[in-house]
């Protein structure tokens, strides 16, 4: 069951030296989630291939609009390629005014149905959830109404110990109580104890997604342990009087949350176009949170399952 | 005095195949106005090195969104880069509503001015001019309020003829006189007849871009004779039903038109994304209009001065 981050776009605010607004695809046992959308994301998925339509939700953060100026254009490609399936698009308002206008400008009908769900940026919520999966959405301080995104696996099912199990006789239901914690009776009458027979699950997988963000510790309870941070650094600490202003996060903020919210492993990006070379904002955020990565452009980060 | 069309996006619908939605720079006299804006014309305009910050004006043919989906982004680019120059934007309503709810979604104050002028698809109207040209709009036929755009060079002065100028003494005034068609008398008391000493102007060089249309013989009038047609080329002709249905053109259509309009030169495009390879097109097109050529993006078209 995969658990992965393919980086889309990096850059910040416009797309400049090869780097492209801010987009993201996260994807959890096969089954892949958009996460902002800036204008040529649907240009950007066909370079990296990625398959657009297993996606039926796009998560967008806020409405700058290098954040979603390129989903009106991949709706309607959507529409264009023949989608049936239901798409649901979670953000703040007004974004299903913004695009049911250019939709009825544009003559055009869907043929899918298209859903909003509208966030909101003053608490955490639980906006999704399917059997493997729950994301919430949590506040972070912006100029506009912003939140992030925590994906967190839901992982409820115990690991058969193959050993242990070997003296009884159990059909596939058995097997399923088994991994789900309860007890059951085998198929000779003996009594199988689920704490005998199994290990418990494997710890569930998480990746918070933060971007744009002025330093906000208060989204620390949020991420807390998670195995994959992203955090925007679009600046390096010597602009930290301009992130203030803009609302924006250096390198030294963002690797201070890693640090205090004790994640594994952090993803930086949302770069100012001011810098062409991101060396130093990786080095200056490594002296800070040594296990950090620069968001390349088509790159993929795993979260391998634990044991 | 240039006077050329650069093609940026060439596809039709959506991005495939490495082509792009559609738009054009067109520059007369080093002066580029951009021609439809579909999503990532920004891009394009960065990998072809278009002087983007001196567009002042934009012409947008309608509103589908492969002909207009890049425009808030870069609308939103002028602004993160300092623009203060005024920029206006022609094209049908509700272009201006739908660019005011995205700006006012994000929080944005322009820092330049943005001026929206509506264009209509009912008849030919003249939508702008400067010293050195005009430029109507008139109507295309399509599923949605559709203008093409006609770019006429003016070009009043006369030239001067150097050998029956040499008896006569003349300051700088005395030649812009004569190349405006007056008569005057030297710094001698020589009476000087302008018909004497100059030629007539050179015939003003035109450009029509007609994207997207059904089959319209009711444009000929219009693009009568000039030098560069842009028409679009959405099918085959085996696929005549298809673009009657959607309101496109086939290759044969744009010759026949073409044609009639005794044009000198034409560049198809807007080519459905069905078609991987475009030669086929282009020879469909040129068995009845010989001086075809395909829209390639980055290709400059231009046209020279006659005489």
């Amino acid at each position: 069951m995969n658990f992965e981050v393919k980086i889309l776009g990096c850059n910040s605010a416009i797309a400049q030296h090869g780097r492209h607004p801010t987009a993201q695809v996260f994807t959890i046992n096969e089954k892949p989630f958009l996460i902002d959308c800036g204008e040529g994301t649907q240009m950007r998925m066909t370079d990296f291939k990625v398959k657009r339509f297993k996606i039926d939700q796009i998560f967008i953060s806020h409405l700058h609009g290098d954040h979603y100026y390129g989903l009106v254009g991949l709706i309607t490609t959507f529409n264009l390629l023949g989608r049936t399936n239901k798409l649901t698009i979670f953000s703040p308002t007004p974004l299903k005014q913004i695009i049911d206008l250019q939709l009825l400008a544009g003559g055009a009908t869907l043929n899918y149905p298209l859903e909003f769900i509208a966030t909101q940026a003053n608490e955490i919520e639980l906006i999704y959830e399917n059997d493997f999966l729950s994301v919430h959405s949590f506040p972070l301080k912006h100029r506009v109404p912003t939140t992030g995104f925590l994906f967190k696996e839901k992982n409820k099912l115990r690991k058969i110990n193959g050993e242990a199990i070997k003296p009884f006789s159990l059909d596939s239901n058995m097997f399923q109580n088994l991994r789900e914690g309860n007890d059951i009776i085998d198929k000779l009458g003996n009594i199988v104890k689920y704490e005998n027979v199994t290990y418990p699950p494997s710890p569930p997988r998480s990746y918070a997604y933060c971007s744009d963000t002025a330093y906000f510790p208060e989204i620390i309870p949020h991420i807390q342990g998670v195995d994959l941070l992203y955090h925007e650094t679009t600046f390096m600490a010597d602009a930290e009087k301009r992130a203030i202003e803009t609302m924006h996060s250096t390198t030294i903020n963002a690797a201070n949350i890693a640090n205090q919210a004790n994640v594994k492993r952090m993803i930086i990006g949302h770069f100012s176009s001011k810098y062409i070379q991101l060396n130093d904002l990786l080095n200056e955020t490594r002296s800070h949170f040594a296990n950090a990565n620069l968001a390349v452009e088509g790159e993929t980060f795993r979260v391998e399952r634990q044991n």
